[in-house]
């Protein structure tokens, strides 16, 4: 089993109000960076501070963490395209950032990137791989991906109150300007991608086709940025059982219809609660207020460390003890 | 602790003769992008075979990832410029291969590179690390390393007959093209490297000064290159211990005098002995005839083992299993 992280960026992360994956538009440009070497290394090194949302809340790149430090799997960070440098190790599939999904085509390269991440995922030594993702503005690439892809369903937000009409009406321009309409990409989620996507869900696609492709199973951890990508895998034709592990919080947001995603589409879905609101520490307040909900493959670690039988416990005191080292690096 | 890799190329391999790290001169190009993926993943993906010698001796980091197997440290392969791609996730200090050291100028990106790995050393959460390097070539490019600097030592070979006339006649002929005499950097080592070295030496000697400025202690692990990465520390003005961590297949060898070099640069030296002859395994017999020797960070791997208490026949055994399993993956 390896774990893997894929990272990217959109430049649709930048519409106001659309994404609360940073404090600020500067910093949230970062994040995925951050998130890279929290996953790799502990703590943030290129950029320095620990992603929060403007709130406070934490990215669950800490819980993530926090996680692998209890169970030490194989870790592999996959960068798709990055808008600001990382120094956490990577395996480069994409070297561009997506654009704004309201540009004609936001992400010409789709096909190679995901081409190259299939071959590595042919190739990794692998019999299963746990793939999450960090990239701001994510659900709305994922809402845009749906909406070409013809699949009707919502998408989750890392906001307490999710800002879904103005997805939509980003989604609404972004298919008209691209000359699509909804379900004009069924069947073909290259295209999808290209028109409405980001690098991310090319490389996730991509590298969940190879390791099917290769025989190994593969478990899409995350929300439904991971229901967007499961569904273009559909559309590719991959029939085989596909697992998706997410969080409660995202399982009980109601713009996310995620349990009716997975039936539809015939996924295996894993929802785990991680019980933070047993715990009144600043790491896990804004989970209870709805902040977060998921990401860098928050719901497949807590799948791993149930598998792992660690208890629950244990995870909320190391993702604090994780929390209490950063804003001391922080400085705050 | 984290376990380094630093890899690269300079084309003073492709010189007849000078290298056995590689079966014939175009595999040896993919020899340190196979050896980061047999270290990160156990088997090479983007060269497809095993790197092995001419005569069929293995690469070191079968060993060294044999260790890694049963300890599990934190691993880093650290890119300082590779000629041939790798798919395994590396931090990238450099994007350059070194040119033969018989140009006049085979490293411009020499002190940016240090630079580069300066700060990633300044900045890693570990307060120790163990560098290994995989850079064929590497012991020529050392020897004139330590020929710019006035260092006397001699260097080790991966080959069972050390080519050490052709090495010096390389090194005599890269002095006169670089404009140099003998000892001209002294005092001075980012010009040592620019003009004699390879992106390896700035990368190693960078990351080692910054995890040593940021009070770290470092594990150089290696034979005769990592004393000319130890020579360019010192001559940097670096005057806290070094560890230098090397097999006895360095040690015992004649042309190497490592011994000297390390009481004279004032290295903490462990060398280990991997009883490889008592083993008949095809993994362990070219090492009896002499080659290879080093590598990879095999000497820190042995190291490491020895400290975490995994006695030599478990490590013997692992790298079996290991070259078997690669023996398998080649088809052969």
């Amino acid at each position: 089993m390896r774990f893997i992280v894929v990272v990217g960026s959109t430049r649709t992360a930048a519409i106001d109000g659309i994404s609360a994956a940073g404090a600020d538009p500067e910093l949230m440009r970062h994040t995925p960076a951050a998130d890279a070497e929290i996953v790799e290394y502990g703590r943030p090194i290129s950029a320095l501070k620990m992603p929060v949302s403007p709130t406070g809340c934490p990215t669950p790149a800490v819980v993530t963490r926090a996680v692998h430090e209890l169970v030490r799997p194989d870790v592999l960070v996959v960068d798709a395209g990055l808008e600001t440098p990382t120094v956490a190790p990577t395996t480069v599939v994409g070297t561009e950032p997506g654009a704004d999904i309201r540009d004609s085509e936001p992400v010409p390269q789709a096909n190679d990137v995901f081409e190259t991440a299939r071959e590595l995922g042919r190739n990794l030594p692998d019999d299963e791989l746990i793939i999450g993702e960090s990239i701001p503005g994510g659900t709305t690439t994922a809402l845009g991906v749906l909406a070409a892809l013809g699949e009707p369903y919502g998408v989750s937000s890392s906001l307490p109150e999710n800002p879904l009409e103005l997805k939509r009406s980003v989604v609404s321009t972004a298919l008209s300007e691209s000359g699509l309409e909804r379900s004009d990409a069924a069947g073909e989620p290259t295209l999808a991608v290209e028109k409405m996507g980001d690098p991310v869900l090319a490389a996730v696609s991509g590298l969940a086709t190879g390791t099917v492709e290769a025989g190994g199973s593969v478990t899409l951890a995350g929300g439904t940025q991971m229901v967007a990508a499961g569904a273009l895998l559909r559309h590719f034709g991959i029939q085989t059982p596909l697992e998706l592990a997410t969080t409660s919080f995202v399982a009980t947001d109601e713009t996310s219809d995620i349990e009716s995603a997975a039936r539809a589409l015939d996924f295996d879905l894993t929802v785990t609660n991680p019980e933070f609101d047993r715990s009144t520490h600043p790491a896990m307040e804004g989970y209870s207020r709805g902040e977060a909900k998921e990401g860098v493959g928050m719901g497949g670690a807590l799948l791993l460390a149930a598998r792992e039988g660690i208890p629950m416990d244990e995870i909320r005191a190391q993702s604090e003890r994780r929390y209490d080292s950063l804003v001391d690096n922080n400085g705050s």
